[in-house]
């Protein structure tokens, strides 16, 4: 009973609003500049890498960074006769940008031969956009036949630079097959082309009362064919699981121009091998998916967002593992962000934090339900119950969507504080959730015995920290550095690889791998699991048309 | 408001405990002998199948009753040397039934060699219980080396025939491979040897306040390496997914003796293609899996069970519509029943119905959440609501477990009464939600039609009804009769699979393909379809020693 009577004034202090409309306003902007970041962090081993460029700067060619990879020659070299083709098949000129006969088409062509953050840059000269599975099945058969290589393309918002060429691949942008085509109301089965973008389907969605069971900050320009086909992982998958139990089926066309039809409605469909999981998250190389029949969720009317303040790790695994008992089903996210983190973001918004006090961990929690009230009093209680046996030290709970969002922003602005700093050095990998946190400090210490690491500038790293979806076991390791100093990078490599295989981490938990992951899949995949895949690929692709120079 | 004030007499029977003792015994009892029943419930082309006949007896060989397999003559004949091998290999007695050198041993053999049925016989005259991966993977280099034929073998409680010999092939059974490997109480991830009983799995993690995210009838018996390789459905689908979704890894040995180790324990690990997830429902047709890592969700507490009446297939499809927004995150089931079969279960058992009047259709719902007052107030509300709408023209809410038992009788002890009253032609298949009873309908006209179906004795069909797992579109159409008569099968077949084919449904919603349905495929998979999935198994098993005569 003392415990709760102690309690009170830190329960009062809970229901309080934060109401410093400079708090909403600042964190409001930060949400809004930064929510793209969240999803946009760059993964593993990404080196010393800025925010991206001003769209007219022009990076480096992929074949100057990677001189390794050279190109295979037993593909064409492209010809008029190629082109003519292609024009005849797909008719319209906007479907055809031709860089082979053209040379005025460059600066047209470029959009699609970088990635987003101009990390990535191909050789591409021509660019189709075909406007059917047909149309996507007579391109594939001809360029099998020919040895063409080619790489699909969707939204282009990937980090691994898996959608853009590499060489002179032909890019197959799936744009214009962006049609929803079917929405079963009574079972939440939705149907659309693969090019259809991820907000247009959840805005679709939303009229319905429905929820894409994928969200991420791409989405208004990622299309659900490259999510399907990279696996995406995002906000979501902690409440509504991965693409693997959503995705229902898929239409998609292999290397030699067959029609893969196994657009499946059903929940249930016991009958045979199921193919289509082998396309979710194979980056394209065995086949471009052209339709997606996806589960969708209600959309649940009720959402609250609680931050808090811990004492140290094994308090936040206590505080998760009751968060999921006591809010259960309507636990939609757990995020987690170390003091170091926050410090960063406060240095760089100079924003109010969210509690008065200072803590080793910070946990996001956000709840989504059908019922307000209800998730109110389950949020309370957990809230009341975690503080009164100390798990929680401190906490806070937003009154309305300003504050929501102005919560949010302490772990969404990371990355983009993060940016305002220096190069990073970021891993987002998945370990074993008991020793998540674990990796941060091993690296802390590595970097500090190194003498890389100290608060002022004649060191190298300014800050070892960590963040990420707790809920997921999901964690970005990110060292921030004060300049480049080729030290701290062979203190990071392999070192941090290693400790991820060593616990059977991941080294990529949701971005895949694409050109930059391609030579370090080792780390996570042992050689017959590489060897499998290698035979799949075969079957797949024969002649390695799809996507080469990646993956595998 | 009228309909508001109409509705208060109806709602306080809905509050009403419907506590007469008879029926909640013999509820009771009906549902315990009937709980087996509906995930024992036979699938699509049962042909005139009575219930079990009692263990005694012996079934027809498989080779007798499907003349047109033939054994494979590339496969090895089982000499002393293999055995001796097998023996020294396996070291203790009890892991070898040896029926080559010891005439004596065909007791010993039988429950291996035979289905739970009795449906499916087979020849083997040897079995392996090996204890470790090890033991698995050098019995199959042996076996491959040998080209000596092997079925994998759980609990053997499927219903096509997948999990017994056909001729002579060696049963590798998983019996003793078990334990509980480790068990993650933060991120609720179970690791466990293929061959653990589902039960022993989910009262573990029962002790620990986690569930497995499967259940069906089988539980007792069925092994979760068999629950993988099947893809079994079972109850809890419709809110925790399916395995496609829940497991996280495995671990298998192909049929050359290599050891897939993909026991991943991380939700999120996008490196290269999700092999894995061929293994789930494969049949063990391209390797055994020895063993599989699985994300618990949490125990829910409360749990709610309501039963209702409803004038149509329309207003059914309304009150799943409501029932998926209302009561969204605790919605756990949601089943469905004709008019037709709870007659029959009327007849059988002479219980008292739940609801006093008769109506077309009746849904059971239940709810599983963390707070059973929320739990209550929304499932309250939700009646209240699709009354007032008229969707729910009457209904009652069990009061207690008792009575939570006795309303899903009415739902399990189907499959028992019809097997009371004769022979039954059973079709458990997948079909888009809207159509979902339109089968039913068809089926009766067309039997109807020809003159097949009436209430004397003259008529060979007594009754053509529906019922299933309306959350996964999983409809059970059964066809009850009263003697064999030729001309019902012709009705029935091929129209029933020409029915579904036609509305991309699936001949086969969870049971699998086996020996049963491997002629059936087509039905549900184009030959495209079929022929990558042909090229799996010579990836996987170039020998085709695992499983033959069965799955495509």
């Amino acid at each position: 009973m003392a415990a709760r009577q102690q309690l009170a004034p830190v329960l009062r202090r809970l229901r309080l609003a934060r109401t410093s409309p400079n708090l909403g306003r600042q964190a409001a902007l930060q949400q809004s500049l930064s929510r793209p970041a969240r999803c946009f962090s760059n993964s593993t081993p990404q080196r010393f890498q800025r925010t991206p460029p001003a769209p007219a700067a022009q990076g480096k060619f992929t074949s100057d960074a990677y001189p390794d990879i050279k190109r295979d020659s037993r593909f064409a070299q492209l010809t008029e006769e190629h082109v003519a083709y292609f024009r005849e098949l797909l008719g319209s000129e906007s479907a055809v940008i031709d860089g082979v006969t053209r040379a005025d088409a460059a600066d047209d062509i470029e959009p699609f031969n970088s990635d987003w953050m101009r990390k990535y840059r191909g050789h591409c000269r021509l660019v189709l956009k075909p406007g059917s599975t047909d149309d996507v099945s007579k391109i594939l058969r001809y360029c099998n036949d020919k040895m063409l290589a080619v790489v699909p393309q969707g939204g282009n918002t990937g980090l691994v630079g898996g959608s853009v060429p590499v060489f002179d691949e032909i890019v197959i942008n799936m744009g214009r097959m962006n049609q929803i085509l079917e929405f079963d109301d009574v079972s939440g089965t939705l149907v659309a082309e693969a090019g259809c973008i991820l907000e247009v389907a959840d805005q679709f969605l939303a009229g319905k009362g429905y929820i894409f069971p994928l969200d991420l900050g791409a989405k208004g320009s990622c299309q659900i064919g490259g999510n399907v086909s990279t696996n995406a992982g995002g906000l979501r998958l902690l409440r509504y699981g991965s693409l693997h139990g959503t995705v229902l089926g898929i239409e998609a066309v292999l290397a030699d121009g067959t029609v893969v039809d196994d657009l499946c409605k059903l929940r249930k469909n016991n009958t045979g091998y199921d193919l289509k999981q082998l396309f979710i998250g194979a980056e394209g190389t065995i086949g471009i998916i052209t339709k997606v029949s996806i589960q969708c969720p209600q959309r649940s009317p009720a959402q609250n967002v609680a931050f808090f303040g811990l004492e140290s790790f094994d308090q936040v695994q206590l505080a998760f593992r009751e968060a999921k008992g006591q809010l259960s089903e309507i636990l939609s996210a757990f995020e987690l962000m170390d003091e170091g983190s926050q410090a960063l973001v406060r240095q760089v918004t100079n924003n109010k934090r969210p509690l008065e006090g200072q803590y080793p961990f910070y946990c996001l929690i956000e709840t989504s339900g059908s019922n307000a009230d209800h998730d109110s009093e389950k949020l309370q209680a957990f809230l009341e119950d975690v503080m009164e046996k100390g798990i929680v030290v401190d906490g806070t709970l937003a009154q309305d969507e300003t504050q929501i969002k102005s919560l949010w922003a302490w772990r969404e602005g990371i990355t983009e504080a993060l940016s305002h700093l220096g190069g990073t050095y970021k891993y987002d990998v998945s370990i074993p959730l008991k020793e998540l946190y674990q990796l941060v400090e091993d690296t802390r210490a590595r970097v500090d015995a190194a003498g890389l690491l100290g608060d002022t500038e004649e060191f190298p790293v300014r800050a070892v920290v960590g963040y990420g979806h707790m809920g997921d076991a999901n964690l970005h390791l990110n060292v921030s550095t004060r300049r480049f100093d080729e030290r701290v990078e062979k203190v990071l490599e392999p070192f941090v690889y290693e400790w991820i295989a060593a616990r059977q981490g991941s080294i990529s938990a949701e971005h895949g791998l694409g050109v930059m992951k391609k030579k370090f899949i080792g780390y996570s995949r042992n050689p017959t699991m590489v060897g499998l895949m290698k035979n799949i690929k075969t079957t797949f692709d024969p002649n390695g048309i799809l996507n080469p120079y990646k993956y595998l």
